[in-house]
């Protein structure tokens, strides 16, 4: 089961892979499209309203989680527009989740990514309005004719978004963050955190492809499988970063999470095993792709590069 | 097309007649059972977020929006048990409103329904996140499978309600009523704003039986301007009753619009024809369900109830 062509480090700077490199950067094109033309403002005095969610998620972000649900749509031929919808929907989501963390009564962070957030950028009430309409808009599209021409599919796609996103997913790790912040935790615990707060969401986009591909239980349940360990491979390595990293390497603030008494896996079990348990993810997470043959490449390229990257 | 047996005035004292209010009752039980069981908490760190998400939903409110979504599915012998789950949504989704509304940053209201609002129980970040989970949850029983058999309606409902909370709906009516404030706004762009902002969901609440029972497509839109009208009524009547009525007759603050500066139809125009207006939108309301005949008494019986209730 090693597969060790598919973990041969990345370039030494990090960089993805040309094919890779190819890929993500259509994805971003792709689902930022797809964004502008499903947040169109209305005129009148919501326009604000709508400023804001468009500043909150158009120009910006890696779109691993569209990168995921294209990729993983292409595998059953999903009608690229189709599939864009659903890429632009969970941007959207973990959009809306971005600008709720933002907040002073949660994070208190300014910045994201590199620019005002967006209560600095507007003002709180409209952020929290902003995030909320993001949410909507997400099940939104899910749910409309245009996303998917069987009724099922579109049910499934906002019922798995919805069991991803809530209160046992991502919600749920988000609230496990705060309430034990400063507490030492077990990896075990470490892990369901990290597994609600960002894996949830990263499986959905793995799987999404397969609900809109009608795809057999064992191929939607393998993507699941990949999503959820490219997730905490990913998680990881984001902990690594913000330990390790510099500041000018990440564009974020370095050692972030050690200062504000956050439990990490890299706290836990140390820089090198951390890094281990990443590479072993990695593995595993492209392991689970192996019906899918070559069809699969950028796929399994994402899973080795998530723990390569250096920022 | 006037109906008077239907606009006779309720009780002197507001109340609705014996047969309304045993079946205000009956849906207010019914949906505080469902409630119940649709939002059972997880053991862990995130126990918080679960009671917070109850707290606000649970043992209050009017239920008129749980009360429409019943009355409408049963004209189409709807599924008792699916109907519930579906007006359980529905009050999730407002009680999420109310929770975003209440904190610091948008209407700083620490009282809701007479007790601690659900920042003020909890804190600022519990509440932020537990309004978030509610809005999930809702779209998440809409797509369960036990909420109808057939997909179709299960994402036609999740397409409705999203339109009736969404930018374009209830949040943008937020949105409109925040970036006016202090405003002198005309009739009709008062009217606009209170369509959005709590006309939307009562119509979608008033729709939602149409849309389980798969009704044809005339008995749908009957009952979207039904809950249209009910819906502009109830709130001129709610601007009444601020500016009218004492705050120890309605448990609220009164005159509190008014301190505010938010715009309403009573101050635009004035007490007198603002209660023409809504007596004439309640008898509107009534006409809309005459094909449905005796099944929608309730129903009409409630379009009287709303402009005559003293709290």
């Amino acid at each position: 089961m090693t597969k060790p062509p598919e973990l041969a480090p990345a370039g030494a700077a990090g960089e993805p892979d040309p094919a890779l490199k190819a890929a993500l950067a259509a994805a971003a094109s792709r689902v930022e499209t797809a964004l502008d033309t499903l947040l169109l403002p209305p005129e009148g005095p919501e326009a604000p309203l709508f400023e804001a969610m468009r500043y909150a998620t158009l120009g910006g972000g890696k779109r691993l989680r569209a990168f995921l649900v294209l990729e993983s749509a292409a595998l059953f031929k999903v009608n690229a527009t189709c599939a864009a919808r659903v890429a632009a929907a969970v941007e959207m989501l973990h959009a809306y989740s971005l600008v709720h963390d933002d907040l002073p009564a949660m994070d208190d962070d300014d910045l994201r990514r590199g620019r005002p957030s967006t209560h600095r950028a507007f003002d709180e009430a409209t952020a929290i309005l902003a995030g909320d309409a993001l949410q909507t808009r997400a099940f939104e599209i899910l749910a409309e004719p245009d996303t998917h021409s069987d009724a099922q599919a579109r049910a499934e796609l906002v019922l798995a978004l919805a069991h991803a996103a809530g209160g046992r997913g991502m919600v749920g790790g988000q609230m496990i963050d705060m309430a034990t912040e400063g507490q030492r935790l077990s990896e075990a615990e470490i892990g369901r955190l990290q597994a609600l707060k960002t894996g949830r969401l990263i499986q959905f986009s793995a799987e999404a492809g397969a609900i809109l591909g009608r795809a057999p239980h064992a191929q939607r349940q393998a993507l699941a499988w990949y999503g959820r360990d490219v997730g905490a491979a990913f998680q990881i390595a984001d902990d690594l970063l913000d330990a390790l990293g510099t500041t000018e390497e990440t564009g974020k603030t370095a050692g972030k999470d050690e200062a504000a008494g956050k439990a990490t896996l890299v706290a836990v079990l140390g820089p090198e095993r951390a890094r281990a348990q990443a590479l072993l993810l990695a593995e595993q997470a492209a392991s689970h792709l192996e019906m899918f043959g070559e069809a699969a490449g950028n796929l399994r390229a994402l899973a080795r590069f998530v723990v390569a990257r250096r920022s």
